[in-house]
């Protein structure tokens, strides 16, 4: 029984104890914690179950580097000493808050946003600006060509006199469908009085509300938000880690990284033996703590081989290890440089990294040398399980496939071309929307879902995804029915 | 080791004994067993995987109401004192089950129906019986309109003289197809003599055998199947509560539920974390027992708080926590206020709850005040773990979804009756098939799939459904394929 | 205390050391864990949690027949007494080997085929040659039919003067596409220098590379890939016997095996509990180590119940318990009788076998005696938790699924042969491609997809994919669109 009673005060005393685990939760958020207990009970009961209601950030800065969740140099004061409870998030910087508001003697605000969370978090916070999910909302709304491809989709279309016309789409709209993953803009736009178990309180109401897409932009002016891959209130490394926090948004027939990884090798090791794997471990060794990648593996985490060696440091910005993106563009091309990409011009003038027919517009793009240093940096993690052959035969043929999807691609463009000159369809010099018509919309099908699934099923290894779900059987096949279409319509083929 | 032997009494001897786990096998089921053990051994030993081999109805009863799990007032004599064993059920109310036989000198029935289980749970039996699911047979078998929606997927076609012609649907195609998951009609058909291993011995056959549906005609004339979704022979309540128990019949196109399910953040933390779960705990407590909802906790679960409060009373008629009727009808509307949808009849004379352009046939429909009712029974679960802010968000978006779905469907509607109008396809004023040409499917797909599909997006927070996949992209596009339709067809556009 | 002890001595102690636990790894085997160890630590890592690390060939022999997992009659000397490393596998059968290549002292070779896991396995390695899977590089690429089909799915399209040309795919789209899961053929075709750790060394230049096909046909000639379901380096049986290993290649609109089974009933027990089931068991007991029927039961385990009577015989030829072949032919028909089926020729002269209307081929298929010997063995898994009665059921209803499905894609069938025959679009009397106009890809897809999910969906009860997704309606949705492209192009109806 002793060794029992050891183990036991080791795993429940003496560790947590080091940690600084005897209750430090501050005054105020004990004053949160004693009506919300009630009100939400669930929120609360997450919050005890993460490590941010167990762990102080002084402990969490004491550990070796490599162990170390939080970057901040310096303390602060006010944070040292305690747990991370509700108060010290939804309390911190409260000037820069928009949605501040009195709270029972507290100046609390409802958003937590990646400025609040750099308090403790500075580095990842830091790489996340640079990520271009973190302008996620800008990427689309301030780009008159995307900014046309959601309106195609979202806005109302009526019927009259054998005519459609379709309206540009309420935010309501936009909000529940592309900008639920890119982000909305939350704002106060007024107070409302409720009738709580303390009487009436007055709230902020808020546009774009709820929200959590990656570009939000929120009511103290910073973009992004943490709690899209880390969920709120327990912020668990182990779900960060595992593929349904990016399958949230990319699932889709236009990003179908989720997908592809579930047919693929790699997704069915995780499937078949993942559940006796150590999300939580930092740094997270190949080998010893997981067998297969998930998603965080390749993109995002600090990943190390059991003799200690870095395979490949943490990054928030997840594009450090992609050389190319393949996806959400007409074209495949080089990473963008900056993670704003509205300040892209091609020489038709339009906010995209290619022209029309697929060349580059390399003055915006990340260079033949960088994109080389980013596959470095990815084959370190491939190196672990593979052999270099193995490994160059991957890449090879994933290079290979951006060629010919962009070919692929190109085709459909061609045969788009011929719609508009031929006045089958209106496009660009008819200043009319390009992606409104049915040809169009077949048009956009071809790089936005199924080149961008051939090219995902090639670089993770998803064949189906590039073969008949998606793949390349219909590319081939839409090709057909665009000329098909451009024979049965009026001023088609002849 | 006197701690071990303690938890190992409390667990196997003391616990069990409370319960009446001392054998308590009845004579007739030790008769069953001692055949079936050996001829189906993967029944028994199911069966006696499942709280059901171990728990006497009387110790079942002798628990406090939160903690029941049957809902019988006075016990059966002959069930009180036996685990509910094979016999229990299988030989239940022998004079109402047509498919009574004499077996080995008992008789017993194959289908065990929700009269059969209604011995101990009453209360269950009964909300079913208002659940619209409970006839969901009767609901497209006796409604022309939705009776020949399946007959235009069902039947064959041949081709001949350049077209073609749709047979009616033969029975086995229909019991493969919709009827699968609606229901089929269980009767005895004769009887079939086997040579077994206890000599030649007669059972029932059976039409409409095998099949589990949720409306499922029963031969002792009971509507459904409790074995739908409390999986025979362990009628494990964890598998009910996980949400592949619906997925079975809800996720295809037009009901993706557990799809929408799976890319929301509800899903995700359902499936990063919920293998740590406790889901045989009743009642189900958030933050304990579980910290992010499957489709049982919202719509059928008896909820409470770690203080014990209710939050949501346990229900069998899904509805109840439901204002909205958003999928399987061409637009959405308030909910039918009778299971039996066969009942209602719009200004056009057809048993549809709304008219063809979208107007809702109110008599027939919940009022706006049940609405209420039911939305704030629902939102006692969303509380749990969210501001009122952002439940008033979420539900206005949704309200939103459903006004802007419907009006695409009406544009829908509108080239439709163009079509009709100008000879293009055959439709009502015909009296044709409103479902069999091309055009007719295209509509179809616009509610039954994409305005459907958007609504589930909407109502459970998992955007991609919304968007790209099977959402607004394909409203979009859609309407736009059918006046093309229109425009080539010979009776189209000019 | 002392109770523990032993069990942990039993675990930890004993056991191992009766299957030869104490370290057995080869002095050759030493010498490349010494290097890889730091150059893969992922693969090295792998191999020491499987049981190819831990048990020698010799004890691995010594168990009871039942247990056993290996089929070798005679232990060859040099693997008898030591666990299967790198070196007994990666210099095994050099000679045959054309990847063989000097390495530090050793003849290592790259690719470890059937041929060299059948020392130890020899009749899985022979059941397995007589499965069709093992074809499946040939099957494709030798049939000129199908081979076409690959070609205008691969081949990239150019558009000139309003007219689109394919040319033949290259070999890597090929093998990034089909060849993925069908195999590729692996060949030297020259060496590359490598800087390493240890200077520059030479190594081997693979054509087709990286690839685990079930059809390679690896550089000794021999075919298939033990990897593609016995997952390199672990081998985990638990891995193979889970469904995510089939549905690397199972889960496309093509052959939707693993989507119908997520919507099954026997899919939602396994994702419900399956958790708690024991994967490693060998031999594989129903109702104790499963309660329901992952892929591998049906298709390949070694199934027993409790009392040890065998439900059906291991088998790595997996039709042996199929009667039907259901997918990727236009009709489905009785299995073929060889593995091999570019043998067959129909009345037309090609390698199909059905006629274009659906006639079977008889002389190459298997006969009725055969077909209800596998239908027998296969509902001896089955009958373990179903009567004969559902069993009949549900076989009479697949058998009727089969018959209308081949209906449907008949009548599809002949809107194609008009086509062709009102010069609509150019089939085989142009002797142009049978799959590259439109209305050929939606022929295609009415019976690759769509006929096939249906037919999936009936044979293991997931109607999801027999009704809306992917099935019956798009059947009979795909007939009409096919129709109406006719009357719509300049060669159709009139």
């Amino acid at each position: 029984m002793k060794n029992c009673f050891l183990v036991w005060f080791m795993v429940f005393v003496s560790v947590p104890a080091a940690l600084g685990a005897t209750s430090r939760i501050s005054e105020e958020t004990e004053a949160c914690l004693k009506c919300h207990r009630l009100a939400h009970p669930g929120i609360v009961a997450d919050w005890q179950n993460g490590r941010m209601a167990k762990v102080t950030p002084a402990a969490a800065r004491s550990m070796i580097l490599k162990k170390r969740r939080v970057s901040f140099d310096e303390a602060p004061d006010r944070l040292a000493r305690v747990f991370v409870g509700c108060a010290e998030c939804h309390t911190m910087n409260p000037d820069r808050h928009q949605d501040t508001f009195e709270h029972n003697g507290y100046q609390v605000h409802v958003v937590v946003t990646p400025e609040d969370c750099a308090t403790c978090h500075p580095a990842e916070a830091g790489q996340y600006d640079k990520n271009i999910m973190s302008r996620a909302y800008g990427n689309l709304q301030n780009n008159p060509v995307y900014r046309a491809l959601a309106d195609s989709a979202n806005g109302i279309q009526t019927f009259r006199d054998m005519k459609t016309t379709q309206k540009a789409p309420d935010a309501e709209t936009d909000a529940d469908s592309c900008f639920y993953c890119h982000g909305t803009v939350v704002e106060v736009k007024g107070a409302v009085a409720r009738n709580t178990a303390h009487g009436e309180m007055s709230f902020p109401v808020l546009s774009g509300w709820p929200n959590q897409g990656v570009g939000r932009i929120n009511p103290d002016g910073s973009m992004g938000s943490c709690a899209s891959c880390h969920t709120r209130h327990e912020f668990s490394i182990e779900m960060a880690r595992k593929p349904y926090t990016c399958s949230e948004c990319h699932k889709g027939p236009d990003v179908p990284a989720y997908k592809v990884y579930s047919v693929s090798k790699h997704g069915n090791i995780y499937s078949g033996v993942g559940k006796a794997w150590d999300y939580k471990a930092v740094p997270w060794t190949v080998g010893k703590d997981f067998t297969a990648p998930t998603c965080a593996v390749c993109h995002v985490s600090l990943v190390v081989s059991e003799k200690g060696e870095v395979l490949a440091e943490r990054t928030h910005q997840m594009s450090d290890r992609l050389s190319w993106r393949i996806f959400g563009l007409i074209y495949a091309h080089a990473h963008p440089d900056s993670p704003d990409t509205t300040i892209i011009k091609n020489k038709a003038g339009l906010p995209l990294p290619t022209e029309l027919t697929g060349e580059p517009v390399t003055a915006f793009l990340i260079d033949a040398q960088e994109q080389e240093k980013r596959d470095k940096t990815m084959q370190g993690i491939c190196l672990a399980c593979h052999s270099q052959g193995w490994v160059d035969g991957q890449f090879a043929r994933f290079e290979h496939a951006i060629k010919t999807t962009n070919e692929m691609t190109l085709t459909a463009t061609r045969v788009l071309l011929a719609a508009w000159e031929k006045g089958a369809a209106k496009g660009l010099a008819q200043k009319d929307s390009i992606f409104n018509e049915a040809i169009e919309k077949k048009w956009v099908e071809q790089w936005l879902f199924f080149a961008n699934s051939t090219r995902f099923a090639s670089a993770m290894a998803g064949a189906d995804y590039g073969s008949f779900a998606d793949g390349r059987w219909y590319m081939s096949k839409n090709i057909q029915e665009m000329i098909d279409w451009l024979e049965f319509t009026k001023g088609g083929l002849k």
